[in-house]
């Protein structure tokens, strides 16, 4: 089954839009759970108690990279565990890789071959050439890093181009690569930039993080990005759930506010 | 001793500016070096072949990540083998890692720590707050990438704005950041940007890919990157050193060729 289809099978199930990031900080992860004897248990208990508020899960492979190839055995373990328990929820692997071509193959086949990812994040700004190996693998869905959600992110994104800001420039030509399983990531801290973006692709899907630690406006996010169906844009929280006393309520509760916004 | 002073001792004792670049694509790998049992091996040869005519090394990461933990193991050992028996000779990861800051610092603890990089590349697009957990390794050197060697990049990173070609946008806006351990990626192919990047920076350290299988015109890009010293970059070569019947031979012949141009 193709990204899409799964995710809009999820969506409709657990009624939610909302991604758990499963990024294990080892610092905060100690002194929170004392009780995770590995990074696997801990991201254990947070799918357990979570699998049915969500539409995706997404670890940020940094946080398993920064214990080395220790660390990454415990993602390993963790989409094990993922596509054994609860193969329904899309695993979304948040890469962020990008490099010319012959090299973007090796990522592309790490991401979706050795760790089986559905969808990955990718940037855009080396062009198409360098994004065509990860768009060859037609089932799995690659989000394009249009707009990043941190507070820098505006002088050199947001920078004046003859096609307006560069963002904006960017996203007018990934448009025109017209591939359907190309998703767009933008940064739920920035919902003017939201808007533009499901303007000029009202049909894509959007992946969206920033909602909880990083403060964004989630009313306004929600409103400038769900598609006419009311869904179509994912909105990934991480430390503000997994960090939590109660990750389940936490999650449950920021479902809740989203789905109040869609007003469904 | 800081990356600069590491690669400045040796350029001089072997009178190189050439980096060769660890990219063990195990497709062709395995019918070029039957021979060699593992990738480790397969590097281990060309380290020992060319040990003496290089400056640095460049392991890209995709190619150990393309097969997994067991791809990242022998990535290990490979950098376990030179910080054992050739130290003096620099070692960059190129990672081509960028993501906001709390996330960065994961990347950073990763190249730098984990694997004990002493320079690594990281994209600049995200803007200042992503690149600092980087820069605050002040002995390693962190090579931001302004413009990639591949065909697509111009799309990009070529457009108009208002201050020139979003390229040299951004490095003008780089270089406001004055930090000493920054270094400046600009792909060997684009030898007019490399020019006009060096007169931005005089006095940077520049790390240039895509001469040999990528076809730049080598005068050009070497006349265009040197510094006042007749130094100051590094160009890496991959497919076209380690995939020769000779590595050792093909090595020389490049170093040399680099020399001819510096006209030292």
């Amino acid at each position: 089954m193709n990204f899409q289809d799964k995710l809009n099978k999820i969506v409709e199930k657990n009624n939610s839009l909302l991604c758990v990031g499963l990024d294990p900080d080892p610092l905060q992860q100690d002194s929170l759970k004392e009780e995770a004897s590995s990074i696997f248990e801990f991201n254990k208990q947070i799918i357990d108690e979570t699998h049915d508020l969500v539409c995706a899960y997404k670890p940020n492979i940094a946080f398993y990279e920064a214990n080395g190839i220790e660390g990454l055995s415990e993602l390993k373990k963790t989409l094990d565990y993922l596509k054994t328990d609860y193969k329904e929820i899309p695993i979304i692997l948040d890469a962020k890789r990008a490099d010319i071509e012959n090299t973007a193959k090796m990522y592309a086949k790490s991401v979706f071959e050795y760790w089986g990812a559905d969808a990955t994040t990718v940037y855009p700004h080396l062009g198409f050439d360098s994004i065509e190996p990860f768009l060859s693998y037609k089932d799995q869905q690659t989000f394009l890093l249009v707009k990043t959600s941190n507070p820098g992110s505006g002088i050199f994104q947001n920078l004046k181009t003859e096609q307006g800001p560069y963002y904006l420039a960017v996203a007018k030509e990934i448009k025109k690569w017209s591939r359907g399983n190309i998703g767009i990531f933008v940064g739920a801290t920035y919902s003017s930039e939201i808007r533009k973006l499901r303007e000029l692709f009202p049909d894509k899907i959007f992946l969206s993080a920033g909602v909880g630690a990083q403060g964004a406006d989630l009313k306004a996010s929600v409103e400038a990005g769900i598609d006419k169906a009311k869904k179509g844009i994912i909105f990934s929280a991480s430390r503000s759930i997994i960090f939590a006393r109660s990750p389940g309520i936490a999650a449950q509760n920021l479902r809740d506010e989203i789905n109040k916004y869609r007003s469904i």
